[in-house]
């Protein structure tokens, strides 16, 4: 692989798991200067500067973007026409923008309703890793090794700015896919979105029956699986829900719909139904174990 | 703890996750002279006798449990009665009879249709430990380790035989909880097999979808922990889901419900009632992390 240029100067907006475990990563990889912080929480800030994550920071973003040649967004979805409007005549000319954001539609709105247009020099992005832990403390430099980054450029985006970012990504170990942002927000509306929505809300029914406590006590590993994204950030997850709103609710829907013709069949005793069901499951989600270390 | 008396004869029914993992543990401790088992799938059988975890074995239950002191059935529930029909004239006097069938109440229903009462020396049993694999080559001995085993004896099991089951499992690192049947199937239900019937449910919907190869493709860490219990036995999960029907509908029907009101909330933008469920929910599993490793 060729090497890719160094960034001179990058300005991260929101130094938490993604934000910092992209720092970490580039900084591991030689390929940065300078990192500058940006974000609302001033102890977060202050964590990421004591751990070395970044070299500086700002709470103001004009500020902060200034003097930034790559500036990556890794805010919740539902703050960035506010964080755009803001870096819009502070950054440098040809600075390039790209982003964390979990949902790329809403990015794209956000973006053309401040910039008018989606500026060429602005590559949305997406890299599918996380855990459900939050804040700079819970980033590492490993968190995106052979985990996909979604790119979901425009037409009119330059193809030296995917191919930057591309770059960067491959270099920290990730597998760039390339994806048309809609498809992108149907696909992880069902491989994201909706297990977060129906984790969250299963841990909340499950809070309201009166054997709440024994319930928790006598959960296994395999509930703990099951709900372990349920610990994940709740406003972050609002954003994303609300952000990517049509697409979840057409897969809510559609499971639903499924889930339904399971009780049925439970109700009625159709035992053959049921582990038709259940084998089909099976099978899939076997094939996921035998592709991906589980 | 005072020490166990040794079992001199074992018969396990059934020589899988739960059952191997159970032979395997006892014999670990030095707490069995003669494990024979017994199934239906001769390889697992052979595998089983080849891997050391049985002494030998009969395919048919009448030979298998005729010198046994100790029978643990660790088949399917819906197996139940016919297992217990066969072993009724054929098992020694004063034998003790256990198992670790997922539900307890349809256990219980069988054994009162085979003895017209179910026998002072069978105390029902559940051991709340498991993995997604099965057969006796997913067995090990520290499977019940710092795990729950639920007991659910009736009026009329005999307290001695309820003493040495549950000294026996203590033997092996479990924690023995004593709880009525009815109890046990409630919290069973809310705990695991809605769990997996939702994993089940949901990882079919995707595989009926048009993206299904790149949901599939595209799927983090989040999607793997909340599907891995798809990967359980269909059969098996058949025969829970029917012999637990009635608390699972309920508890269904409940999540069902809360659902419908997120799905509301969602089609409205209605942030503030997603976030407040999100952030229950949240709250609720950090603190299952915070009493069991995760």
């Amino acid at each position: 692989m060729k090497r890719v240029k160094k960034i001179e100067h990058l300005c991260i907006i929101g130094v938490g798991l993604i934000g910092g475990s992209f720092a970490r990563a580039v900084r591991q990889a030689d390929l940065v200067n300078h990192i500058t912080g940006c974000g609302r929480n001033i102890d977060n800030l202050k964590k990421a500067l004591e751990l070395g994550v970044i070299d500086d920071y700002s709470q103001d973003i004009r500020e902060a973007v200034k003097e930034a040649d790559l500036i990556f967004i890794a805010t919740p979805v539902g703050s960035f026409k506010s964080i755009l409007s803001q870096i819009k005549d502070s950054m440098k000319d040809g600075a390039i923008i790209t982003d964390g954001g979990s949902t790329k539609t809403s990015v794209i709105e956000a973006a053309k309703a401040v910039f008018n247009e989606v500026p060429e020099n602005f590559v949305p992005g997406h890299p599918i890793a996380g855990t459900e832990n939050s804040g700079v403390e819970a980033s590492f430099a490993t968190l995106y090794q052979d985990h996909r980054v979604i790119l979901t450029p425009l037409k009119q985006t330059k193809p030296e700015a995917v191919e930057y970012i591309t770059q960067l990504w491959e270099s920290i170990g990730a597998q760039v896919v390339i994806m048309d942002a809609h498809h992108h927000d149907l696909v992880l509306a069902a491989t994201s979105h909706l297990p977060h929505l129906l984790a969250f809300s299963l841990v909340n029914t499950l809070t309201t029956l009166d054997e709440k406590q024994e319930i928790f006590e006598n959960a296994a590993g395999g509930f703990r699986d099951f709900t372990r994204i349920a610990s994940s950030d709740p406003s972050m997850w609002q954003d994303i829900c609300l952000a990517n709103k049509d697409a979840l609710l057409e897969h809510l829907d559609l499971f639903s719909s499924d889930l339904k013709q399971l009780r049925s069949a439970l109700q009625q005793g159709d035992g053959d139904f049921l582990k038709q069901i259940f084998t089909r499951a099976k099978h899939s989600r076997d094939d996921l174990s035998a592709k991906n270390s589980d």
